[in-house]
Protein backbone atom coordinates (compact mmCIF):
# COMPACT_ATOMS: atom_id res chain seq x y z
CA UNK A 1 0.00 0.00 0.00
CA UNK A 2 2.85 2.67 1.05
CA UNK A 3 4.56 2.00 -2.55
CA UNK A 4 1.28 2.65 -4.36
CA UNK A 5 0.47 5.76 -2.12
CA UNK A 6 4.19 7.20 -2.82
CA UNK A 7 3.97 6.69 -6.79
CA UNK A 8 0.07 8.35 -6.18
CA UNK A 9 1.58 11.06 -4.30
CA UNK A 10 4.83 11.73 -6.56
CA UNK A 11 2.55 11.75 -9.76
CA UNK A 12 0.12 14.03 -8.18
CA UNK A 13 2.85 16.38 -7.23
CA UNK A 14 4.34 16.50 -10.63
CA UNK A 15 1.27 17.36 -12.11
CA UNK A 16 1.93 14.04 -14.88
CA UNK A 17 -0.40 11.32 -15.23
CA UNK A 18 3.04 8.91 -16.34
CA UNK A 19 2.89 5.81 -14.53
CA UNK A 20 -0.86 6.21 -14.29
CA UNK A 21 -1.55 3.49 -16.17
CA UNK A 22 0.65 0.82 -14.67
CA UNK A 23 -0.30 1.58 -11.52
CA UNK A 24 -4.21 0.47 -12.51
CA UNK A 25 -5.23 -2.87 -12.20
CA UNK A 26 -7.37 -4.32 -15.62
CA UNK A 27 -9.80 -4.56 -13.71
CA UNK A 28 -9.92 -1.46 -11.69
CA UNK A 29 -13.34 0.06 -10.83
CA UNK A 30 -13.79 3.96 -10.80
CA UNK A 31 -16.71 5.62 -8.67
CA UNK A 32 -17.16 9.12 -9.29
CA UNK A 33 -18.22 11.57 -6.82
CA UNK A 34 -21.11 12.88 -9.49
CA UNK A 35 -22.26 9.73 -10.86
CA UNK A 36 -23.96 6.50 -9.94
CA UNK A 37 -22.48 4.01 -12.39
CA UNK A 38 -18.93 2.77 -11.42
CA UNK A 39 -16.78 2.94 -14.16
CA UNK A 40 -15.08 -0.35 -14.84
CA UNK A 41 -11.78 -1.16 -16.32
CA UNK A 42 -8.32 0.13 -16.27
CA UNK A 43 -9.22 2.33 -19.45
CA UNK A 44 -12.08 4.26 -17.97
CA UNK A 45 -10.48 4.62 -14.99
CA UNK A 46 -7.23 6.29 -16.87
CA UNK A 47 -9.67 8.26 -18.51
CA UNK A 48 -11.38 9.96 -15.25
CA UNK A 49 -8.36 9.84 -13.15
CA UNK A 50 -5.97 11.73 -15.91
CA UNK A 51 -9.29 13.82 -16.46
CA UNK A 52 -9.30 15.22 -12.72
CA UNK A 53 -6.03 15.77 -12.53
CA UNK A 54 -6.21 18.45 -15.13
CA UNK A 55 -9.25 19.57 -13.77
CA UNK A 56 -7.60 20.33 -10.48
CA UNK A 57 -5.98 23.69 -9.78
CA UNK A 58 -2.63 23.99 -8.73
CA UNK A 59 -3.63 24.89 -5.05
CA UNK A 60 -4.95 21.10 -4.41
CA UNK A 61 -3.30 19.61 -1.89
CA UNK A 62 -3.94 16.22 0.85
CA UNK A 63 -4.54 17.33 4.21
CA UNK A 64 -5.19 13.95 5.56
CA UNK A 65 -4.13 10.34 5.37
CA UNK A 66 -6.00 7.30 6.65
CA UNK A 67 -4.35 3.92 5.63
CA UNK A 68 -5.74 0.54 7.26
CA UNK A 69 -4.48 -2.43 5.67
CA UNK A 70 -5.56 -2.34 1.85
CA UNK A 71 -7.72 0.16 2.21
CA UNK A 72 -6.32 4.44 1.84
CA UNK A 73 -8.46 7.37 2.41
CA UNK A 74 -6.80 10.52 1.07
CA UNK A 75 -8.86 13.88 2.10
CA UNK A 76 -7.79 17.00 -0.21
CA UNK A 77 -8.66 20.11 -0.28
CA UNK A 78 -8.83 22.58 -2.98
CA UNK A 79 -10.64 25.80 -5.14
CA UNK A 80 -12.28 25.66 -8.45
CA UNK A 81 -13.04 29.18 -9.76
CA UNK A 82 -13.30 30.66 -6.22
CA UNK A 83 -15.35 27.44 -4.66
CA UNK A 84 -13.68 25.26 -2.28
CA UNK A 85 -13.43 21.28 -2.73
CA UNK A 86 -12.90 19.19 0.04
CA UNK A 87 -13.25 15.46 -0.69
CA UNK A 88 -11.53 11.97 -0.35
CA UNK A 89 -9.92 9.38 -2.48
CA UNK A 90 -10.85 6.30 -1.24
CA UNK A 91 -8.16 3.81 -2.72
CA UNK A 92 -8.08 0.04 -2.50
CA UNK A 93 -4.99 -1.98 -3.15
CA UNK A 94 -4.18 -5.09 -4.67
CA UNK A 95 -0.92 -7.01 -5.27
CA UNK A 96 0.34 -3.52 -5.75
CA UNK A 97 -2.05 -2.17 -7.94
CA UNK A 98 -5.10 0.14 -7.49
CA UNK A 99 -8.57 -1.78 -8.14
CA UNK A 100 -10.77 0.46 -6.78
CA UNK A 101 -10.83 4.53 -6.55
CA UNK A 102 -14.16 6.06 -4.84
CA UNK A 103 -14.49 9.83 -4.88
CA UNK A 104 -16.73 11.78 -2.33
CA UNK A 105 -16.81 15.76 -2.48
CA UNK A 106 -18.47 18.07 -0.09
CA UNK A 107 -20.20 20.70 -0.13
CA UNK A 108 -23.48 20.40 -2.41
CA UNK A 109 -21.53 23.45 -4.32
CA UNK A 110 -18.73 21.89 -4.78
CA UNK A 111 -20.09 18.97 -6.09
CA UNK A 112 -21.56 20.91 -8.74
CA UNK A 113 -18.81 22.85 -9.72
CA UNK A 114 -16.67 19.83 -9.86
CA UNK A 115 -19.49 17.76 -12.37
CA UNK A 116 -19.24 20.84 -14.34
CA UNK A 117 -15.67 21.46 -14.80
CA UNK A 118 -15.45 17.33 -15.78
CA UNK A 119 -17.90 17.10 -17.84
CA UNK A 120 -15.97 20.12 -20.00
CA UNK A 121 -12.72 18.09 -20.15
CA UNK A 122 -13.85 14.63 -20.93
CA UNK A 123 -15.43 16.38 -23.57
CA UNK A 124 -12.34 17.95 -24.82
CA UNK A 125 -10.46 15.04 -24.30
CA UNK A 126 -13.13 13.09 -26.76
CA UNK A 127 -12.72 15.77 -29.51
CA UNK A 128 -8.80 15.53 -29.46
CA UNK A 129 -9.26 12.14 -30.08
CA UNK A 130 -8.47 10.83 -33.39
CA UNK B 1 -11.08 4.79 19.39
CA UNK B 2 -12.52 1.15 19.77
CA UNK B 3 -14.76 2.17 22.42
CA UNK B 4 -16.13 5.06 20.85
CA UNK B 5 -16.90 3.51 17.35
CA UNK B 6 -18.58 0.44 19.65
CA UNK B 7 -20.48 2.82 20.94
CA UNK B 8 -21.33 4.52 17.76
CA UNK B 9 -22.52 1.63 15.93
CA UNK B 10 -25.41 0.29 18.60
CA UNK B 11 -26.32 3.85 19.07
CA UNK B 12 -27.20 3.44 15.03
CA UNK B 13 -28.11 -0.19 15.37
CA UNK B 14 -30.54 0.91 18.22
CA UNK B 15 -32.12 3.58 16.05
CA UNK B 16 -31.82 6.03 19.19
CA UNK B 17 -29.51 8.56 20.03
CA UNK B 18 -29.05 7.92 23.85
CA UNK B 19 -25.67 8.21 24.73
CA UNK B 20 -24.67 10.25 21.77
CA UNK B 21 -24.65 14.13 23.68
CA UNK B 22 -21.86 12.27 26.11
CA UNK B 23 -19.96 10.99 22.54
CA UNK B 24 -19.29 14.51 21.73
CA UNK B 25 -16.98 16.32 23.32
CA UNK B 26 -17.80 20.09 24.27
CA UNK B 27 -15.82 21.72 21.32
CA UNK B 28 -16.82 19.09 18.87
CA UNK B 29 -17.33 20.30 15.09
CA UNK B 30 -19.68 19.01 12.77
CA UNK B 31 -18.96 19.29 8.51
CA UNK B 32 -22.23 18.40 6.52
CA UNK B 33 -22.02 16.80 3.16
CA UNK B 34 -23.96 20.18 2.09
CA UNK B 35 -23.03 23.19 3.46
CA UNK B 36 -19.04 24.56 3.60
CA UNK B 37 -19.55 26.45 7.23
CA UNK B 38 -18.65 23.85 10.13
CA UNK B 39 -21.36 23.47 12.52
CA UNK B 40 -19.26 24.31 16.13
CA UNK B 41 -20.12 23.12 19.56
CA UNK B 42 -21.80 19.73 21.07
CA UNK B 43 -25.58 20.86 20.57
CA UNK B 44 -25.00 22.12 16.94
CA UNK B 45 -23.36 18.40 16.47
CA UNK B 46 -26.18 17.10 17.92
CA UNK B 47 -28.83 18.38 16.74
CA UNK B 48 -27.43 17.37 13.34
CA UNK B 49 -26.38 13.94 13.98
CA UNK B 50 -29.64 12.84 16.12
CA UNK B 51 -31.73 14.71 13.23
CA UNK B 52 -29.77 12.72 10.63
CA UNK B 53 -30.36 9.61 12.49
CA UNK B 54 -33.99 10.07 11.82
CA UNK B 55 -33.95 10.74 8.35
CA UNK B 56 -31.85 8.47 7.26
CA UNK B 57 -33.96 4.88 6.58
CA UNK B 58 -33.71 1.27 8.17
CA UNK B 59 -31.62 -0.08 5.24
CA UNK B 60 -28.84 2.07 6.24
CA UNK B 61 -25.85 0.02 6.99
CA UNK B 62 -22.10 0.83 7.20
CA UNK B 63 -19.82 -1.17 4.68
CA UNK B 64 -16.26 -0.35 5.41
CA UNK B 65 -14.35 0.87 8.29
CA UNK B 66 -10.65 2.54 7.74
CA UNK B 67 -9.08 3.21 11.55
CA UNK B 68 -5.85 4.37 11.89
CA UNK B 69 -4.89 6.24 15.01
CA UNK B 70 -7.21 8.75 16.29
CA UNK B 71 -9.19 8.91 12.68
CA UNK B 72 -11.97 6.29 11.36
CA UNK B 73 -13.87 6.63 7.70
CA UNK B 74 -17.04 4.44 8.19
CA UNK B 75 -18.51 4.23 4.63
CA UNK B 76 -22.09 3.34 4.45
CA UNK B 77 -25.40 3.03 2.09
CA UNK B 78 -28.54 3.30 2.18
CA UNK B 79 -31.78 4.29 -0.11
CA UNK B 80 -34.03 7.33 0.14
CA UNK B 81 -37.06 7.14 -2.15
CA UNK B 82 -35.37 5.30 -4.08
CA UNK B 83 -32.37 7.13 -4.42
CA UNK B 84 -28.90 5.10 -3.75
CA UNK B 85 -26.88 6.93 -0.71
CA UNK B 86 -23.15 6.19 -0.83
CA UNK B 87 -21.39 8.12 2.12
CA UNK B 88 -18.53 8.05 4.19
CA UNK B 89 -18.65 9.17 7.89
CA UNK B 90 -15.19 10.75 9.23
CA UNK B 91 -14.58 10.87 12.72
CA UNK B 92 -11.94 12.32 14.93
CA UNK B 93 -11.65 10.95 18.34
CA UNK B 94 -9.66 13.13 21.33
CA UNK B 95 -9.76 11.77 24.95
CA UNK B 96 -13.04 9.12 24.29
CA UNK B 97 -14.98 11.65 22.97
CA UNK B 98 -15.72 12.89 19.24
CA UNK B 99 -14.25 16.04 18.37
CA UNK B 100 -14.51 16.12 14.83
CA UNK B 101 -17.36 14.95 12.87
CA UNK B 102 -17.25 15.20 8.51
CA UNK B 103 -19.96 13.59 6.40
CA UNK B 104 -19.31 13.27 2.41
CA UNK B 105 -22.11 12.05 -0.17
CA UNK B 106 -22.30 10.57 -3.39
CA UNK B 107 -23.47 10.63 -6.06
CA UNK B 108 -24.62 13.90 -6.84
CA UNK B 109 -28.57 13.05 -6.56
CA UNK B 110 -27.95 11.56 -3.08
CA UNK B 111 -26.73 14.99 -1.70
CA UNK B 112 -29.46 16.71 -3.54
CA UNK B 113 -31.87 14.45 -1.48
CA UNK B 114 -30.40 14.53 1.75
CA UNK B 115 -30.51 18.00 1.58
CA UNK B 116 -34.06 18.24 0.86
CA UNK B 117 -34.22 15.54 3.71
CA UNK B 118 -32.21 16.99 6.13
CA UNK B 119 -33.44 20.31 6.02
CA UNK B 120 -36.60 19.48 6.60
CA UNK B 121 -36.09 17.35 8.97
CA UNK B 122 -34.39 20.38 10.92
CA UNK B 123 -37.39 22.59 10.56
CA UNK B 124 -39.80 20.04 12.04
CA UNK B 125 -37.20 19.73 14.81
CA UNK B 126 -36.64 23.70 15.69
CA UNK B 127 -40.98 23.95 15.11
CA UNK B 128 -41.15 21.30 17.50
CA UNK B 129 -39.22 23.42 20.39
CA UNK B 130 -41.03 24.73 22.97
Amino acid sequence: MQQVLDKWHSMMASGSSDGLYALLAENCVFWSPVVHTPQEGRDKCFAYLSAAQQVFSSDFRYVREIVQGDHAVLEFTCTMDDTIINGVDMITVLDGQIVDFKVMIRPLQAVNKVHEKMMAMLEAMRASQP
